[in-house]
């Protein structure tokens, strides 16, 4: 199944601001963004597990982070005018769930990404937000190219 | 990538009880549940929809559901022993997580699997509930194989 007929209307009339402040999006984003640092998140936790058991655990992805993301990332042209912290994580989510849905990037790539530039010590707070902003700067950069210009 | 690491410690002494209840699986399962079923719910939306416009949309799936069809499906042996609808709904997201982490299914098979059974007026919350407690049901009745007898 392909779900590309869910972004038709977005793709007609190709826009930054109107992929990026779509809320149904960020609905869908949303849970791609979760689902997959939850699994990068617990890839890192069970390599850096000394005894080598599994750790398996679920993590909201915060605002901060999110935001932290989109700017390093430079795409806050996507979001509205005058967004605060919480539009700025819904635009990260509108543009992650735009590029699965328009089928460049699976959630296993997805997973991958954030797996690969995750690191240190996620049990540490102030190390753990880092390190995401990190993981998630690397994941936007490289979807960039699938997003319009304008 | 391959995360049936993630799971190996399960898979070694396999048991019903063991992966129905395990915290961390339930976390990843809640992001798989609620991302299959809003994109599910917005394929259905869409194709109802007279205009042809697409309708996305993002939705948290409620435990009244996933308790009734994991009842259903005749999988209530995994949940812990008096369970109450919190510990229902866990449970089949455990199980979710854990046949996805498993490579048995992947999130477009969920989401068809979904898609396929969702149906009625879901702008109507009782028909949307009974709908979603469908398919959820005919989720869990096909991953029923890939779970442990005992």
């Amino acid at each position: 199944m392909d779900y590309e007929f869910l972004i038709k209307d977005l793709n007609r009339n190709k826009s930054q601001k109107i992929i990026g402040t779509d809320k149904g999006l960020a609905k869908i984003g949303d849970a791609i963004v979760n689902l997959a640092y939850s699994v990068a998140k617990s890839n890192i936790l069970t390599k850096n597990n000394q005894n080598n058991k599994p750790i398996r655990t679920g993590k909201k992805v915060g605002r901060t982070i999110l935001e932290a993301a989109l700017k390093k990332a430079e795409l806050k042209n996507f979001a509205k005018n005058r967004a605060n912290a919480h539009d700025f994580a819904d635009t990260v989510e509108a543009l992650v769930a735009y590029v699965w849905l328009a089928n460049k990037i699976s959630i296993k790539e997805i997973i991958e990404l954030l797996t690969e530039n995750l690191a240190g010590n996620l049990y540490d707070r102030q190390e753990e937000i880092s390190s995401a902003t990190i993981a998630f700067t690397e994941l936007l950069s490289s979807i960039k190219k699938f997003l319009p210009e304008k």
